[in-house]
């Protein structure tokens, strides 16, 4: 790893009018080099614009949102700058799952601070997302920080619900399509926040959807899209527990039930009007 | 190569919604399995529906467009089927560039039927897409046959404007994205013509739609959009030789020169829907 003084630009493509823009830092928050793309909307030219956050998931890194989603027809309309970190730390030195598997260690940080050795090393992608790169992205582009909204799908849905709650006052929105809604009620949940943050539950219930809308002061209206044909509804996302969870607390939540569509950027892509013109509104 | 009765499912996935899919089937003309992907709009659930050809450009598969080029939307609103087929034959025996070079061989069959050896056993790509691939589309879709369209990128492009040029009557529309115009002028389609087809020029002009406008019968009106930002403009692409030919021969041509975009599929996703509601317009 180089030390980079400040960000550097790895590529750029104009697109809808905007810039599609790949770039690297050296991030102080996991100590690694972190990747991370901005679509930056033709509006962004005149005036400051607002902010829309998506964090992907399991498996991704900034590049999957980027070439599948299609936000960037709709940024460029709705005029918002689109921000898609990566989803953990890499490089040399970085610990992986031991056995390689897909959903712990690389593309599988889950969005918390890691406690534990030897990820706390480097799995700090809480505080990268809500601290460093927001502080990168406010300096570098013409963005309007006081009006950010945020998103995510699978674990980033899970990241945009739980980074969204946990900071009242920052989001104007929060939405997420198919999000694992309760990490400590699911088997990718309990492996990643058990390998993160160990065996005290009382750390986990810090990074879980369903448990933060118990305590929110702030009750922004939630917006989910799930498909029915998701192969990973059943026993990993279970957004009925949200739904109970919401329920209780008189959280407003709107919940989605999208007949047939899966887990994929086809279904993503197919509800993305709908989200950024949901967070638009907001702005 | 196993030999396959017809076409096999590989997937689907629910997208703005109609059905995603990827087939494979045993090709009688490249005499290999070939692999291809078509979206079917909701409304074809109901009624035939036009059918939209993609070509796609060298090392593309059926999966570049597919994932890339948002065509879902529009083919959803417009009620098109869309046909994305791969860019050569694939798979043991097939031969390659001999350097394994990006521009001939593999994924870049360059929509001709070769002559030469090693090449003629399987690269029939003209046939393949004229004949072969339609025929099953028809037979399997529901697809209304006598409403047809055309598109390519780059050798696509290509692809698109010379099938189109050369069958007067099968297609209601011409576009292309950053089309090859001249490959008889042009490093790529020098080697790639050569290569198929030998030395013998009277058999590359064939596929040269600078060179077909000036036969054409049929004067479909053709749209193409084309990139000042295209790092291959000045030395393969060279759109001016195509506005020259279409001038000679009284052509309707409309090139749109787009201000700072460049080759890649950032650039077709924005203007993509420009293209499939002209498509739409001719249905």
């Amino acid at each position: 790893m180089v030390y980079r003084l400040g960000m550097e630009k790895i590529s750029t493509n104009k697109s809808f009018g905007g810039e599609q823009g790949v770039y690297i830092h050296t991030s102080s928050s996991t100590n690694t080099d972190m990747t991370f793309a901005v679509y930056v909307p033709p509006q962004a030219k005149e005036r400051p614009v607002p902010v829309f956050w998506f964090l992907s998931g399991l498996t991704c890194t900034h590049e999957n949102a980027m070439v599948k989603a299609g936000m960037q027809e709709h940024a460029a309309r709705l005029g918002m700058i689109v921000v898609l970190p990566d989803t953990s730390p890499r490089g040399e030195g970085v610990a992986d799952d031991p056995d390689g598997a897909y959903d712990f260690g690389l593309g599988a940080g889950f969005y918390v601070n890691a406690t534990q050795q030897p990820f706390a090393a480097h799995y700090q992608m809480y505080s990268y997302v809500v601290d460093e790169l927001p502080e990168l992205i406010g300096r570098e582009f013409n963005a309007d920080m006081s009006r950010q909204g945020i998103c995510g799908h699978s674990m980033g849905g899970h990241g945009a619900l739980t980074i969204g709650l946990k900071n009242p006052g920052r989001f104007k929105s929060i939405s997420a399509f198919s999000p694992i809604v309760s990490p400590t009620n699911c088997p990718w949940g309990q492996k990643a926040l058990g390998g993160y943050l160990g065996d005290d539950q009382a750390e986990w219930v810090e990074h879980d959807a369903c448990a933060l809308v118990g305590k929110a002061d702030e009750k922004l209206h939630l917006l989910i899209d799930q498909g029915t044909g998701d192969n990973f509804l059943e026993k990993e996302l279970k957004s009925h527990l949200l739904t109970a969870a919401c329920e209780k607390a008189g959280h407003p939540l709107t919940l989605r039930m999208q007949e047939g569509y899966d887990h994929s950027y086809f279904f993503i892509s197919t509800f993305m009007r709908d989200h950024m013109e949901w967070h638009a509104k907001a702005f």
